[in-house]
């Protein structure tokens, strides 16, 4: 281990996230890695089990709150792995003094949100801590979905080849975040893009089959962290065509002001997807003609060399690395 | 609701927790009351799901840890259900400066419960939020578990005459984590009693079978929360005999020199049975050759009047009405 105490880094969904994983919890756990979301083979069919912790401040902000952002980021974590959503659950760990009116539009949202994707939240806790030992409200969700017989995505189907897809801007979440943070939401028009995207990819799904190879939500540490993690143990790498990543103007600008990178800004509504070349136009057009995919882009390819990286190809003709997140960018986006 | 703001009786698992839930929870998310776990008829057969918080402070107490706590807390919610306990899920919420040695020790334990319990922990999630904005470690876990064929205990199945049964002495936890917290530890031989207890609950199932009718785990508010909760609803009551409720020495004389009442504090390795009369001493003679279950004991049963409330008899003859606790008594104690 890098540190002997846990620094916001470790939080961030990036290096540090993943070294804490693989050194404290996955042998504990008696595991190879401990998944965000896990496949279960029981005797009645695959089950699809994850569960997200939600610390995202302020709780409220433009496009959303901690309560759309924890049944959405369930009901995502789910679908990517191909599970159609069922059941939630919701742990909410309180501070002393949160309105009661503020607990109860957090728990509005969740239900609005859960009707939306078309799952239940079948059973829930509530503790509470001492003022100034929690920051207002923290919700842990879980959540269990079945995948249907015969479907199969994941990292083992990925091949060279396959072209990556996401459904739309690149950053939105983590700049709407931050602009209500830093009081800069007036003067911007940034709104978060939490969305539930189990219907949208059930449409992809239903149109190209098998021919979807891997999904993963662009969530903590963004398209760096997901498109690393996709080859990092893989014989391939990810090519990245900068200019063919869409951005919202607001975004690309606020980001370019806080000196941040969209690409490793957490989004809640936005999936990459790698399919094969033949099916890319048809999964493309099946996300534009969705509400949530409008702005849908082949951002890239699975690329022979060089194995294990990420390159992104910038609108000048020259390339670079684009690196696993290791330390904190944004902290408590979700 | 009593109050605007959030306070820690909230947190209680008392009237102000239920009064929560079926305010604010309960209509938002669309149910008659939000449970601790739900029961889910799916094609496939019975699924249990259930969540929970554990804030419990200190993390390291006579007896356990918060590791402990939250796999045997999550394994023995599903158990009361008649589940079998099957898989978890972890979501860590954790403070900046933790030591990651004390983070390592919590998940080995986790694990070492895991494994007594025969469930496997198969995701999870961790975030850090700031100093001075937790406190330590938070966990929430979630369980799935699956309900035999044919297996049907809850409260539905409640009768007049039933025996009550708990497996041993009351109080254990919360006063070992009081005795911690207050520095008492060491002239006090008190111990948590926290375990999982799926294992003793199935050696009942196999001994009384469908004479088995309800059982509850004693957590946040004892036993007093547990049996007011299970007549609510009911028209019947419960009569407890003070005299056979099992009481370790140390913690009756630690709870009278707090003045508190044992019979409202949290335990973490305690179930109240309900049984048939006619299978109440088989089930008795079952759990006392159990190690967790050593000390077990008929302690009461439901009777016809008063309905809907819990009396205590007294040694002296007189009776007292147990109330739902309302407000705090051991605030964190899990």
């Amino acid at each position: 281990m890098r540190y002997e105490r846990i620094k916001m880094a470790h939080g961030s969904g990036g290096g540090l996230t993943l070294e804490l994983i693989e050194e404290i919890f996955a042998p504990a756990f008696g595991m190879g890695e401990l998944a965000d979301a896990a496949l279960l083979e029981d005797g009645s069919g695959r089950m699809a089990f994850t569960t997200d912790g939600h610390v995202v401040k302020p709780p409220f902000f433009p496009g959303g709150d901690i309560g759309r952002l924890a049944v959405a980021g369930t009901v995502n974590d789910l679908a990517v792995m191909g599970a159609r959503p069922r059941y939630l659950t919701a742990a909410f760990i309180i501070e002393e003094g949160l309105a009661i009116g503020d607990l109860a539009r957090i728990a509005r949202a969740m239900r609005e949100t859960a009707d939306e994707a078309g799952v239940a939240i079948v059973a829930g806790d509530t503790k509470v801590v001492e003022r100034g030992r929690g920051d207002g409200v923290f919700i842990a969700t879980a959540g269990v979905g079945f995948v249907p017989e015969g479907r199969d995505v994941g990292s083992h189907r990925l091949v060279p080849g396959d072209v990556l897809l996401i459904n739309g801007t690149l950053g939105d979440h983590g700049m709407a975040v931050l602009s209500r943070r830093e009081g800069f939401e007036l003067s911007l028009a940034l709104e978060s893009d939490v969305a539930p995207l189990n219907h949208l990819i059930e449409e992809v799904f239903a149109a190209v089959g098998d021919e979807l190879h891997f999904m993963r939500d662009l969530t903590r540490g963004g398209l760096a962290a997901a498109a690393n993690e996709m080859v990092r143990h893989g014989p391939f790498g990810v090519r990245i065509h900068e200019n063919k990543v869409p951005l919202q103007e607001d975004v690309a600008q606020y980001a370019g002001m806080m000196g941040i990178d969209p690409l490793l800004v957490a989004n809640e509504g936005k999936v990459l997807f790698a399919v094969t070349a033949g099916a890319a136009e048809e999964a493309l057009a099946v996300l534009r003609r969705h509400p949530l995919g409008a702005r849908a882009a082949a951002i890239g390819d699975l690329v022979r060399q060089p194995a294990g990286r990420v390159v992104v190809e910038t609108p000048y003709g020259s390339r670079r690395l684009l690196e696993m997140p290791v330390e904190e960018q944004l902290p408590r986006i979700c």
